[in-house]
């Protein structure tokens, strides 16, 4: 098929799907050439330019930058503003974010705008909300079907695949709730890194500093979301993949416990039917209140309804919408092994201070677990597949790895010979030692919430992330976690001298000046509601 | 070690175990010998003898008979009764049942009194009861750890184990909620089978019939409780040993959705940390308000606390006491490939009819998944186990495998090269498409739960039970299932000529007389408020 040409089958096919995508933005959404100077090594910040590109009008600009999805679905819901308005906005926004940070999979724009029109129809006929998400526009990461639209997962061999069929039973929801569905969103090859980088789509940058990572594997969802060009973004988290983007790109991030948001009927190029810990479906915004919103309204659809793999546990709202009396909060910096960065351990120890300083209780963990050991059970799990299906959809492309995941590879073969039944069962039991080990700290010092660090460090130059230890704890462990977006490194603060001498990967305060800074607070298993009611007080005393 | 008589060591062993636990029936409780002619071949009932045989005084038969666990509590909270006689009475009676089906294996009756002197203390000197449970005596199964006693399955190389060195959670749990425990029950070899029989403690035998089956694996529960020797019992199901031993002795039985009951902690001959469906532990009772006074005080407990197993969902209780405006039940008799009995037949009929009349909406399922494709299905869980971890706990004792275990011993190796982990992924992706054709035939015909049977047949006499088909499908789909007790096969109703012709195993109108029947209700995965809500409106129109 090769007629002789230097340039390799995939890249051809991957420009072709490219500029298909990049033709769908119409001309006047484009940016002007002075506007699209940076390339991921630019140490430049892209935040500011689609207030001040011009695309948008001031409506459009107050329509994406003035309300959490709260508040906007409530201003559509009561006639304020119109669908077709939010719509319009949200898509040029996206196509502006796309522009400069390469965030976005696919488009279906017009379908939001007709989305748009229907619910104003609806609206003005009916004079109710179509639902509790009406006029709320939601981005999608790449994996979740929506009809009509590829799934391609950034592989060249899935550029083959025909389009979805049918919605992903989320998709069904959402748009069942009144959601806006307009585009989806960018993810790395096999989805198994921190960085959003793929054949097919290329990398995803950060918005704060493309010469940063967006982290992944949610990360197109994160730089849209810090763009603004996302009021609402799902994304997926097997090992930090909704966090880790949105600590890199400083947005909220909320991975729920196992099986609440239906995760049924998306795409994948790992192999179905893992033993191990499951990926959870959870949302990334730039308003705490808009996580809980998301997940309340979802599972109050009955998702286990249309999805038989979604767990049939309502959402006890009472609990995540009161205020708790007292919080005693657990406290942790680093785990030896796996060392914190001077802008980390500044963000965590004033967040620490200012809760202490609000009356909240918090005690220092000062004995862990192992996290080395948990890193050995979580590499088990994302290695299991002695197939390696992922691995071969990618050789089946014809397409080079991309240089995050040839980075994390060898943990995908940790066993030479393959995983047996035998450790499938060794795995399961130490597994349930290990959580034992966690439910005791959380029992024994009667706590509420962790809070804790979500990395070692902010966002990375691309292609450094590696392993996410303080993330992918919590899918071992299944607890659910937020991100809260705190304030940015600072080189003049964060020097270099402050750095623990053997952290990995070394520390450079000033390739990482002005990367977002995060903590995270997680609670134990299925106890989502208390972490939202707990994580309302916390996010409320830190932004004081 | 074999000193030349003919005898096998096992037996000898076997013999000590049991003459000890015997000799631990005081000298007044035991039966005169007119009441002990009875064996396994005995087409007799003693459920009569308990009452009759003098060893109760008229007190302790009302304090056994009259009560269910709920009122019994009220009446020892409210000093009615003592804590004190309480105990006296189900201790006196459950050695009466020991002597009459063998459904024992450990007692530990002087804890009892002595904890019944205790909870009298406590309500005199504080003026309230312990906990709910308070003078609520509850047996367990034999794998339950009970600090001091030994947990040895019925194997004889766990003869040789340490007793146990603490309580499991769930004891600890019950003994806070201030229940006494008096005794551990009889289960099969294994744990696998419908035949609660193993070399140790010898065979169960059904107080209705004693030539019949108690059923398994929570058999010695079936037939303890059968005979008000237990007012409650806790069994453990991961194929119907809960519900199984119900419709066998006539109890009623519930297995909640999996983790709500707390299994951390328990004695086990199989090798733990399987990829498959888990064991499920819950009550079985002779009044069916006692199921989920059970379960919700256990869940009120917060039982993850102690046991990370557990899943932290609290018991929705405002669901379960509430009587539902309407209901509609899917309903079907049989799956083709697994024939079901004359009585069984008979009993879902009357039951269908029953509830029709009294305005429930019954909607017969014509069209099932298949129950052989489920079958396979649970057959790969009960086999994973490569290295047949029971199977080498019975050869280390030297004993010969039980006739109920060489019956389903080709189930235990159906791969004969083995599972790999390949096969686990496929079984999983297999089974998530078989839980989704369930959860359809749930959402398309809107039921709130189905009534099936719960067997093909009632008890049937010893070791020809066979595997379990109708419960174990509800293993595998973790969907929670309620035993209700209905009435007793009739030779002249349920007459040969009724029965299917290719019925397995045959049907003996005769040898089945007298056992009890029942029906199955289930719902939904983590619906078990829903079931129990449902299932009282059922319970109290089939007995009226």
């Amino acid at each position: 098929m090769d007629n002789g040409t230097a340039e390799a089958p995939w890249k051809a096919k991957a420009a072709i799907k490219r500029a298909a995508e990049a033709a769908k933005i119409p001309q006047e959404w484009r940016l002007a050439p002075e506007y699209l100077t940076g390339n991921e090594k630019s140490d430049v910040s892209v935040v500011e330019i689609p207030s001040k590109c011009g695309i948008l009008s001031p409506a459009e600009i107050e329509i994406t930058e003035r309300y959490s999805a709260v508040a906007l679905g409530r201003a559509v819901q009561s006639g304020q503003i119109t669908a077709s308005a939010v719509a319009l906005a949200f898509c040029k926004r996206a196509a502006i974010a796309q522009q400069l940070t390469n965030c976005l999979t696919e488009t279906f724009f017009e379908d939001a705008l007709k989305r748009g029109r229907y619910l104003d129809d609806f609206l003005a006929e009916h004079k109710r909300p179509v639902g509790p998400l009406h006029g709320v526009p939601i981005s999608i990461k790449d994996m979740m079907n929506y009809k009509g639209v590829p799934s391609t997962l950034g592989l060249i061999s899935f550029l083959d695949h025909p389009v979805a069929d049918q919605n992903s039973p989320l998709v069904d929801i959402l748009l069942h709730l009144g959601a806006i569905l307009y585009c989806k969103t960018n993810i790395p090859q096999t989805m198994m890194t921190a960085d959003s980088d793929n054949n097919v789509f290329g990398r995803t940058l950060n918005p704060h500093r493309l010469s940063l990572t967006a982290g992944g594997s949610s990360g197109g969802e994160g730089a849209l979301v810090a763009l603004r060009g996302s009021i609402l973004g799902i994304g997926t988290d097997i090992g930090g993949s909704i966090r880790i983007p949105a600590l890199c790109c400083g947005t909220y991030g909320f991975k729920p416990s196992a099986h609440r948001i239906p995760y049924g009927g998306f795409a994948a190029c790992s192999r179905r039917g893992s033993p191990g810990f499951p990926s959870v479906a959870g949302p990334l915004a730039n308003s705490y209140e808009d996580l809980s919103f998301l997940v309340q309204n979802v599972i109050a659809s009955k998702p286990w309804d249309l999805d038989a793999s979604a767990i049939p546990v309502p959402w006890r709202a009472e609990v995540a919408n009161s205020t708790p009396a007292s919080l005693r909060i657990g406290y942790f910096i680093e785990y030896p092994t796996f060392k914190v960065s001077p802008p980390v351990v500044r963000t965590l120890e004033a967040a620490a201070k200012k809760l202490a300083a609000a009356g909240v209780t918090v005690v220092p963990l000062t004995t862990l677990p192992s996290i080395t050991e948990a890193h050995k059970l979580i590499s088990d799990t994302f290695s299991f597949d002695n197939t390696k299906t992922a691995i071969r959809h990618i050789q089946a492309g014809g397409e080079p790895l991309v240089p995050s995941v040839l980075k994390v590879g060898g943990s995908l073969l940790p066993k030479p010979d393959g995983y047996t039944v035998n450790d499938v069962f060794d795995h399961n039991v130490a597994k349930a030692v290990y959580k034992s080990a966690w439910n005791k700290i959380f029992v024994e010092n009667a706590l509420d919430v962790i809070l804790c660090p979500g990395a070692g460090h902010t966002a990375l130059p691309h292609d450094e992330y590696g392993v996410p230890p303080y993330t992918a704890i919590f899918n071992l462990l299944e607890y659910p976690g937020v991100v809260i977006p705190m304030g940015f490194a600072d080189s003049s603060i964060d020097t270099d001298e402050l750095a623990r001498p053997d952290i990995v990967p070394p520390y450079d305060a000033k390739a990482v000046h002005g990367a977002p800074t995060s903590v995270q607070i997680v609670a134990r298993n299925y106890h989502d509601e208390e972490l939202v009611a707990a994580g309302r007080v916390i996010n409320q005393i830190l932004k004081s």
